[in-house]
């Protein structure tokens, strides 16, 4: 299993009147989450991009458990919990704050793909062996 | 059954680098989708908040199919399959553009509560009354 | 002189923990103004793009005077005080709400560029045969 | 002369369909620089919130100079160039990326107001005091 730990500072503008984080941005956090991961791996997305391909995201499920106020330093927790061979690459991720609640969990799906056809392709070699170590017994 | 169309013109600032438009957006759109349907049965959501209450999202499912580009006039429907009467309302959400391909489905479930509280409470009488012909056999 | 009105909803997502619209959501109302503007005359910023070119926002002066609320009907006004024949164009826009107080209102300059190159170009033909009419004496 | 430096990794939901960040959100990374630069003199504006203060944003002028990039790790400069005693604070802002090219400037005006009656006041004086230093000959 891969894990990984990013933090996010909750902005002004991404509060609502209801005075909590409106709920569309912890989805844009748990992009963040994803990107960070990757970095950290000694990979970016920006990378993957630049050689070609493109990950869109295909599906997102989240639940929304406890607010998120403004100035909260949140944590937000990206896993993979196996190691995909094919095109398609499911994150789970959560977020904490401060006080260690949960605040939302939710699974992202995307594609590999090919920017020029949009055709599905396989995990590229270079992050699957980046991501391998992580799943060795 | 209760459906409502309503419709929204992708922004430029809804783009991405990818040259489509970014996957939180479309769940903002499914906000505006329930918005205009509420208001379209005579009730607004500002009305529900200025009576105390408020209507968290607690859950989002989304599927992205194909894509939205700049510009495109997308109709976002906003369906609800069964009348509630407790502290939970769930809405199915789709986009479509103007070749009427489907974009993008979800369901997006959210509680009545009540504001000062935050207490669920079942859903408001006014609202249920309007609701309730759509679901007459 | 050239105005054109538009109208936007404001979005439960452009609101922040002020219970207000978030400032910067004016500036993008701004463009949608900009964008109905050219589609009222005749020609789209999609259609602009397309022929290669790219209009980027170079400066942006606003200044926000009265809050627009959750759910208001904003009208967006959008003028050309002058025709331009260089690589800049100049719109004045301002906001106003249901009771025609003046919000927020400025001012933004966009230049006309390649794509390919990002050089300055002069206004393109198509778009300055459009406008003239409108400032002729 | 107060000023502070802040960094903001570029995000995929700032992007737009010409490939850099959409103009709006160097507004939104100047208030992210204005949020550290307070919390670093050891005042956060959510105290400010709390003690029944808001703090509005009445202007922006901003000049938008070179593109900033999809995963570019800007930094954010905030600066006072004087100390105000009344009701209205002046913020001037840049963004630079990592090669220290300046992307980005402007000045940002913003009031001290009650937050119940919304009635302008002079700056708090523990915000006059964390900065006064800074403006000693």
């Amino acid at each position: 299993m891969f894990s990984f730990d990013t933090q996010v500072r909750v902005r002004y503008a991404d509060t609502d009147q209801m005075q909590v984080v409106y709920h569309t941005k912890y989805i844009e956090y748990f992009e963040v989450g994803r990107t960070d991961a990757m970095r950290h791996i000694g990979i970016t997305y920006k990378n993957i991009e630049q050689s070609g391909l493109v990950m869109p995201v295909v599906s997102v499920d989240c639940k929304f458990i406890r607010p998120a106020l403004y100035d909260d330093l949140l944590t937000i927790r990206t896993s993979l919990l196996q190691l995909t061979n094919d095109h398609e690459i499911e994150f789970h991720q959560s977020v904490y704050n401060e006080m260690d609640v949960l605040l939302c969990k939710g699974k992202v799906v995307l594609y590999f793909m090919e920017k020029s056809t949009y055709q599905k392709i396989n995990i590229p070699t270079i992050l699957f062996e980046k991501l391998e170590p992580f799943f060795k017994p």
